[in-house]
Order: structure tokens, then C-alpha cells, then sequence
């Protein structure tokens, strides 16, 4: 039975080397960026074993980590005694399913955000994992490892710029479905915001808000883009446009507002380029290449065990939150938030 | 009787120079920056005359402006026939009754924002400007002359960028006095973003909101900052972060969000300056540099009688919205605005 | 006989109203421009009178100007007693004759840079003017007007950023006549940079080397681009980037390197746009919308008799170092500027 | 003996395990930065052997890197057969001894820069590499793997902005040692933009002159700054500015001007901060989070074998340039580098 020191911590593999083997459920894009990262740019960890439902898009995967192992069963998997840890980017529907295996293999498991779509499912895995009795699951909230905004947590630490006021954010996707439902927004865009707003000032969202503008025309229905006002328990404001069909670029930004200064994330690109009467920076496609560097940072912390990564209650609440978000905007009112107390295991 | 070709139009002066005389009431820190600038920096003007209830500080005034005459008596000063067009720039309270004389005299009028703290007595003013059939009044919202905010106006029409979809403003400044009514940070600050929301989608406000996070310890009491939410009639999202007690700085900006692209205002200085492990560029330390350039346009724009500036429809909405917002600040609640339509003499 | 208070001063005009009339000599893309500010944009001055040797075009910008006289004789213009002082915006190899003529006249002149096209115009020139005995001629590098340029000599004047070491600038126009000899770009270009550096060091350039690189195949056999490398006789060095066909834009800027930090001039406009995968600020096409305020001011000041302006020892001294600076182009070595000393008249 | 498929490829563990085991000769700064990245954040590596002549130093950095083994002697490091390949990071005076013992061994190296104080040196390695028939050196020239620069060399390869033309280059440091031989800005620092001016457009430097400005007060007697100006075979002008004492922080920016367009590398870090008047980014104080990301990747780059490092050629080639440059400083002339032909063995 594993003991774990750190929360989240992968341990030693087996074969006495020190790196450990990780294994992969689902490579489609996520889970194949992730197999890339572990194979050639994370230290102590190897690809162990792949499954995906598409075989060959697994093997494909496979073979570009060094040889792992194909799987044709998730939960043979899970149980393998040469696989030390489990990553889960497959899609959100089985999320839950096969994190509780992990939990019941007592495996240490990276589940990509949504930890479950539903609060019940959620809720079904902190159960789990709390009778289990340690922490095992880290929920991808990848955010919390990259540089701008750890830079804004310890600028907020250093007290230079007061206590925090508000959040203004900005989140951009160049184009969404046409017609996608409105929630979607919510659920899987704007709910990185809401888990950075959590981490950030170390605090439970208490109260939402959802405004609507027109939609824009590129939208097909969607009510695109939204603006969620989020209060938390202190008192702080997060404000978070959310634009899925903004068209120009995909862009995540946010100012930090204390009581005698601001902080700025906008993560400029390290060069600009004057031509056709422009001085311009590039923005980037899509989320990939912004935040590269912390899905790296992400994964080398889990493999290194050094537990900064979302826990399972994180992964709980941010999606209780995003449910209260989701009245909120149906109902065009404010809603308080009633979120169960922090269980033991997650109290720091 | 004057005719006037152009709305606001300040009529030659009768010496046949061409050089029109204004009268100024009111000299404070904003009188004697418009005589200063009446004076030195805007073509065909010359201070005619001024009024201060601190005569020392009107015959001040006037030795800068080239020995302009000191009036004791306002309402002498809007009759005199040397007084070609009159400057209102005492304290809001004084407006309504200086604006009525000068309607009531024929001559042209600038007044300071507000054109007067009541909707009542906006509504007054609107009354005697109608019942004299042509257009005498501009309202001093100077915004509508910054280099910044008329580069956005132009963007919107080129379609460049789109529909407009959405304007998250940003309004700091540095202190206020503690303890403030908690409604001044409307209708003093926030009542400049309701114009420019106005004038911006040549659209009326039709909905408000505000909501406010815990207040700054810098505010003494005051509900500071606050997030105004404002929609307009086809549904444009305005939101308006106003912070009177930010500390750091003065600061107006905002991001003009459309269906292809968004543009920024925040008019960085020409200089910025490398030094003690800083890259920084200076922040005024109120509004007059940073809007230097928009009230000598404004004067210009008013002396060349070339009618860009804010009508007496333009005051008389910007007080109605206010007076909303700080409805919907005490309450917590939605308010729809309920304007009257827009009189014949207001519509272009 | 004009007594003159301010060095370049404006006398006021007879008519006794305080507004002076200007007299234009040339009528082209400046003199317009030129005429617009003087009738739109400055206080205290009317276009008294134009002359172009292009007929209409002097009528069309009479007209503009607010029914000025249209002269058919440069030197009629020059001795009518209904012209209070003069601005000369025609070719370069006329500029000579016509200041001479307004020292011979004893009126304020404004004359554009260059002062003459050659050293021994200037010199001329400036023992006309010394034999005169006040000083009546101002050179139109109006860079030392632009805020961003007067910034930096403010900043200099604070010691916050220490000693000044080094000037890097560049200087860059989107298009040049294709073949222009590559003197050119040192005698109509950089000679604005071999001002700005005389006057922001307050220090003669005692030093000149220039090295290019191969030129851009958009110059037809022009060497272009250049860079300047100029010394002071404190020691200071600044270089000078001229590329006058840069395609790209108009951009004009410079990093100021002292003992403990540096400053940056590169004069942003006040907004930026987001589009199509760039986060850009525009370019201006053509040195107008860059110095558009450095006109206003220079023109101001003219009228003003403030005498911030560039004087007759000035516009010598552009001259003397481009001279020195053509020879270095062509030899490939360095060269000793050995400058005349300045004439008691010039020393402040 | 080891067959090379990639130049400078590090060989898989003879353990089986795929990882390398690098011995690392010298702990200083240096060497125990790349002990941390190649034990943390490098994939397929581990620290196999440290040596310093510093005992205590090195058994510190062995701790903290898994408890790697400590040796006494470095030849005995060097000939192991537990090391894999061997990084230097000892004195610059001792890399010519060690990386000739690498050779020997038929072991890949990767030498801080330089690879040798002197031409001599420099010349000898390559003479040992050349016999030896197959490339196993790598030196430390981390730019080449800064994502600024590989931007500049993917936008140059585009086309987008035409053929380059100039590269201003600014590297500033915030102190060195007062009274510093002046030699050792160009030897140990400028030696970076020699040698990025090269990899940048794949060309060697032809021509070399150094001007430099009065020293600033607090250099202690050392000529800081300089301004070297660098001329490539094709003609492409490369000026630097190498300024040690520059205080206010330490800075490595460069613009790339082409034929229609232009490219600036500045790396603004992610956040911006306003506080106190200021609209700031925070500047590194040292060289080391500048390029922290070029380290990692450089390492990563050597461990995959995948061959984008500098060459022994361009070692010898960036010494070769920077004694000419320090003759042209020395005599103020312009000086021709007469650099021999490339070896067989380093052309691609």
C-alpha cells in the first residue's frame, strides 16, 4: 500500500532507476501533448503504457514515447504493476469512472479539468478518495503553474500592492461551435477563471452573477460572449468576460486590482515585429502555446510529488461554482453560493 | 439676435477682428485652466471677462489672460456686450442658474460638467434651450475630444473590428476625500463613462447594475471601488471599474470589444524610462495632463463653432443614467432607464 | 526699428488687437500645413499674406486662411507693413535670399530647416545677422518642441537616470526617390538627429564616422540604409540609424543611455488594436502625424517670442556637422569637426 | 568507440535505463545551475559525477543532485565509464585541458563558453576534434536556444520582412569589478553577439571597429560602455552595445531591421505592475532568469543528441572575432578578420 509524503506525489518506479513509468488514458490532443512532455521535456518520468479507444491513434502516441506499452483495456491499465501513475485526458464523460479505479488501485492519478462534468460525480469522488484516507488525485488546472500568474500570487504575498480588491479577467477563444449551448461557456472555458479566482486569494466563491451582451453574430445562438460577476467570501470581485468566438486570437489576461497598486498578466511574446505600419506582438492560435510552459511545469510537479497541483476538492468546487454560474445566467439573477464545507483531508 | 449656423457656435466678436471674447465665471483650478488655454493655445479667443466670488482669485485670472476684466457681478458679465460667449466653470450647484441667464441672454454657453446635479433641473435647462429654438449650450464632457477616444469612435466606423459588443472601462483616482457619499462615484467620476458609452454607440443607456466588493481601507467608509454595468439599447455591455481611492495614480482606460477584434485605449506617454530594475512609463497624477490635449480641442471645437461638443440632451441623459446607477448601488437590484424621448432640437 | 525683448520674438501687430500677421513664402505640403495651425490651432496670429511661385496653389491656401493677401512678389511680402513677421517654406536653395531679406527688413523669420544647403550660406547668414544685432531668425527643427524629445531633456535635467553616455536613434521613412544621392540622407534626414543631439546635450559634435552596410535593393543604388556614429566634445555618443526606405512606416525614436538608467523615446499613439493574431499600435505613414504637436508648439512659441526655438547658430551649425558627416560617408574614416566658435551673439 | 549519428550527441546509458549519466567538471554558479536543470528539469538525464576543486562546493551540488558521485581528480571523472559525457563549467582558463581529455576519451562535451581564453587554444581543439573525425564538442553559446532568438531566425527564414540588413544589439549589465580590463567586455560578454550575429544569418564577421563614449563615472577606470560595429561577409552591419555598469538592471535586447520590416527581441516578462506613479516591468537583475528557458533547452537539446548547439568552429570563430575586436578597440581602426576556412568536419 503506498504512503505518500506530498500530496498528489508519483513514486519511485520500481525498477530501482528513479523514473516513473506514467500511464495515459486517452491521446487525443491533450493526452498526446502530455505523452510528448513526459517523454522529452519532464524529468524522472517515461511514458509506461497508452489507451485510447481510436487503437491507432494510441499506438501512434506510443510509438513517438519511446516504445510505451498499448493497452486495449483502461482498467488492465490501471492495475498493471509496471504503470506507477495514471493520466487521464480522455473525455470528460468517463472522467469520474476511471478515477475512481485509480483511487481503488491506490494509484496516484492526473485527471484533466473537468475532475467530473456533474456535481454528483464530483462529489462521488471526494468520497472516495476520503475514504481512501490520502490524496491521490490532482485535477489539470494547469494554470496554477504558469509563470504570470504564480508571479501574481507572490506579488499578492509580498503585500507591495495592499490587499486584493478585485480580478478583472479576460478569455478568448478565436471560435466555438455555432450553436453550442450558452452553459458551455461556463463549464468549459470560463471555469479556469473560476478556479484562479479560488487560488489566487486562497478563498470559496460566495456569490455569482452572469450579464449577457447581444451575442455576436459569429455566435450561431450562443449567448457569446458573457460577463460573470463572482464575489467571494472576503469580499473580492472577479470579473470574467468570457468571448468563445472572439475571432482575432485566442487570449487569457487579467488585472489584479489591491488597494494601492494593480497587477497585469498579458504574457507578451518575447518579440515584436514593425511591418505594413503595424508594431505588433503576435497572439497565439490557440491555448496550447500559451501555456506551454505550464503544462510542463504541471506535469514536473506531479512527477517530482511536490503537490502544488488542484486537488480532487478544487476540482469539486470549481465545478459547484460553475453550476451556480449556469442558474445565474439562465435566471438573469444573483445567486449565492451554498458550498459544503472543505472534508479534512483537503485542509491545509 | 444671433443666428447661428453651427450648434454651440461662439459668434465673431463685433471689433471685426475675429477674435471672440469669452467671459469666464468661475476661476478655480478649471476656470484658470481654460483661461490659460483661451489665452495661450486656442486660435480666435481672447478672456474678455471673468467672475469669481474670490475676487482675488478673478483678478488673478485676468492678469494672466492679458488684463481681462474682473466682473463682481455674474449676471452683468452674461450681459455685457463685450462678452461674445460664456464659460461656466463654479461650483454645480451655480449651473443651472448661470446656463438659464445665458439662454436667456442668446449667448452661447460652455458649461462644466455637470450641466446640473438634478435631473430636475437638467430638465429646466432642456425647457428654456427648446423654448429659445436653436442650440446655445455645450456641456464640457471633454472626453469627446481626446485624441484616444475619437481613434476608437473611428475604428467602430471603418468596420475594421465589427459590431461593438462590449467596453470594460477602468476610472482611478488617486484619494478622495474618506468618507465621500458612496453615489459621488457616479455622478462626480463614473458620469464621464456614461457619456462616453453614450456618445461612443450613439445609443441610449437602456439597464444598470452595480455591484461592489468589499471597500478599499483607504475609503473611510465610502463604497469604493465599484463595478457599474450598463447596457445599452441594442445591447452593447458597458462595464465601468471605478476606484476614487486607487493610491497609485490617475487612470482612465478601456478595451472596446467587437465581433472581430477589440482596440485599447490607455495612451502610454512618448517616454518610458529604464531604471532600478524597472521599465516604466510615468502615470499622471490627475486628470488635467491627461486630458490636456482633449480640453484644448474641446475649446477650439467650441470657439470655431464647429458643434462636435455635448449638447444640453447629452448633461440632461448623463444625470438621468447617474441618478439610476445610484438606485441600483443602494438596492443591489437591475434598474431598466426609463428616458424620455429625445427632444426635436436635440436630434441631428 | 524692432527692439527685440525675447531672442525670435513676434512683435504684436499694429492694428493694436495683439494678433500678429504672418507672412508665408512658399506654399507647399509645409507652408500649408503651416498656414492651417496659424489660422486653426494658434492664439495670437493670422495669415497676413502668402507667396508661391505656383500661383493658385498660394491662392488656394490665401483662401484657407481666412482670405489672406496673395503676393506675387516674395520680397513685397517681405516689406509690407501689414506683415508682421515671416515663414519661409519654400525650396531649400531659396531660403538664403529670403532670410537675408527679412534681416534686411528687420522682421522676425521663420525660417524651415534647413537654414541653407551649405556652410557658407549659413555663414552668411549669420553675419548678416550678427551685423543686424539682435536676433531675428529662428530654423523650424521643431523636434525640440515634440514632448517626448522635451521629456527626456527634462529628465536628463533631474539627474534621476545620471550623466548622459550614449544616444542611440533611429530614423526611418517608408519611401525615398529611388537613386537619391546617399548625401541626401545625411543632409535632409539625420541632420534632424545632429540638432536633437546639439540640443539635448547642450554640446557640440566634435567627431563623426559612418559605416553602411549593404544597402537595401528597394534604393535603386542609394546607400540605405546609414549609421551614424557622432561624438560630442564631452564625450557623449550618439549614434544615428537613417533608412529612408524602410517600407514599413515613418518612425522616429530614440534610447537616451546615462550613468544609471536610460529613457526611451518612441512616442506610441493612444490606442492599440487586436486583429487577426496581432496585437498591434499603428504607425504614422509620413513625419506630419508624428510632429503634429511639435509644429503646433513650435509655431506657439514663435509667436509666442518665447524663443525655445532653433537659432541662425543652429541651423549653421546642422550644416557644418552633415558636412563633415558626408565626407566620413564617403572616405570611410572618422573626422574631426573642427566648428568656428559661437559668435557672442548665440551664447545664452 | 562511440559512432555519432547526431554531432554532438550524448550516447544512452550503457545501463539500460535510456537515461545519461553526465559528469559535470566545476560547481560554481554554473555548474550547479545545470546540475539543478539536468537533475529536475531535463528529460533522460541524471548527474552522474561532479568535480571541483572545491571539495565541500562539490559534494553540495552531488547532494543535491540525487547523491551523484564525487571525484577528486577530473581525468578520472572524464575517463569513467559510469559518465556518459562530461559538461564543463570550470574556469575559463582550464577548459582547454579538460575538453582536449574529453576527446581523448571519445566522450561528448559541452563547454561553457569560451571554449578557449585564446585563439591558440582554440585552434589546438580543433585540430584534436578534426583528427578524432567525427564532432563531440558543444559549446555553452545558450542564446542559440532563447526562444527571442529562434524566433528572429523563423521570422527571417519566412521572408516576411525581407533580407536583414542591420542588428542593434543592447547587453547591459547592472556592475562588474571597478577597474576590469576593458578587453573583457568584448571577451566575456559582447563574445555573445558575435557569436548570435553569426547562427543569426549563417555568415561570418568580415569587419570590426569599437568607438567608445567617456566611461561611465562608476566604471573605475574600465572604457564602459562600447559601441562595437560588426560587419558581415554579405554586408550586413551588426552594431553592439556592451555596457557593464549599467545599474538598473541587467538587459539583452536587439532589433533585426530587413528589407521590409523589422524584428525586436525584448522578452518582457508576463506581468506588469502599476504602483507609486509607475507602469512597470520588472527587469532581471542577472543573466540567469533571462535565460533560463535557453539553458534548459540547450541541455535538453545535448542530452536528445539533437545537435542545434554551438560547434567547436563556432567557439574558435567567436574568440577569433573578439581579438580582433579588442585590437580595433585598442587602436581605434577599423579592423578585416582574416578568419581561416571552415573545416570540413563543421560544414553542415
Amino acid at each position: 500500500m503506498t504512503t505518500l509524503i506530498e500530496p498528489g506525489h508519483v513514486p519511485a518506479g520500481t525498477g530501482g532507476t528513479g523514473v516513473k513509468r506514467i500511464g495515459i488514458i486517452g491521446t487525443g490532443i491533450m493526452g498526446a501533448d502530455h505523452a510528448r512532455l513526459l517523454t522529452h521535456a519532464v524529468s524522472g518520468a517515461v511514458v509506461g503504457g497508452v489507451f485510447d479507444l481510436d487503437d491507432e491513434r494510441a499506438r501512434g502516441v506510443a510509438g513517438a514515447s519511446g516504445g510505451a506499452e498499448v493497452f486495449t483495456d483502461p482498467y488492465a491499465l490501471i492495475a498493471d504493476d509496471a504503470i506507477d501513475a495514471v493520466l487521464i485526458a480522455s473525455s470528460d464523460a468517463t472522467h469520474e469512472e476511471y478515477v475512481l479505479a485509480c483511487v481503488a488501485a491506490g494509484k496516484p492519478v492526473l485527471c484533466e479539468k473537468p475532475l467530473a462534468p456533474t456535481v454528483d460525480g464530483c462529489a462521488r469522488i471526494l468520497d472516495a478518495e476520503t475514504a481512501h484516507g490520502s490524496r491521490l488525485i490532482t485535477v489539470g488546472f494547469m494554470r496554477r503553474f504558469d509563470p504570470g500568474y504564480t508571479d501574481l500570487k507572490a506579488l499578492l504575498a509580498t503585500g507591495e500592492i495592499g490587499a486584493p480588491l478585485m480580478l478583472h479577467n479576460v478569455h478568448r477563444n478565436p471560435a466555438a461551435v455555432p450553436g453550442m449551448p450558452s452553459a458551455n461557456l461556463i463549464t468549459n472555458s470560463a471555469v479556469h477563471e473560476l478556479d484562479i479566482t479560488r487560488w489566487l486569494f486562497d478563498d470559496e466563491i460566495s456569490e455569482v452573477a452572469v450579464h449577457a451582451p447581444r451575442s455576436s453574430g459569429n455566435a450561431g445562438g450562443t449567448r457569446d460572449p458573457q460577463l460573470l460577476v463572482l464575489t467571494t467570501a472576503s469580499g473580492v470581485l472577479s470579473d470574467v468576460e468570457i468571448f468563445v468566438n472572439a475571432r482575432y486570437g485566442y487570449e487569457v489576461r487579467c488585472e489584479l486590482v489591491a488597494e494601492t497598486g494593480t497587477a497585469t498578466l498579458d504574457a507578451p511574446p518575447p518579440t515584436s515585429v514593425r511591418r505594413s505600419g503595424l508594431h505588433a506582438r503576435e497572439l497565439p492560435a490557440d491555448w496550447r502555446p500559451r501555456f506551454a510552459e505550464a503544462y510542463r511545469l504541471e506535469l514536473q510537479d506531479w512527477i517530482d510529488g511536490a503537490g502544488q497541483g488542484a486537488t480532487a476538492w478544487d476540482g469539486f468546487a470549481a465545478t459547484f461554482v460553475a453550476q451556480a454560474c449556469v442558474k445565474a445566467l439562465e435566471s438573469g439573477e444573483r445567486y449565492t453560493v451554498e458550498m459544503p464545507s472543505t472534508p479534512e483531508l483537503y485542509r491545509r
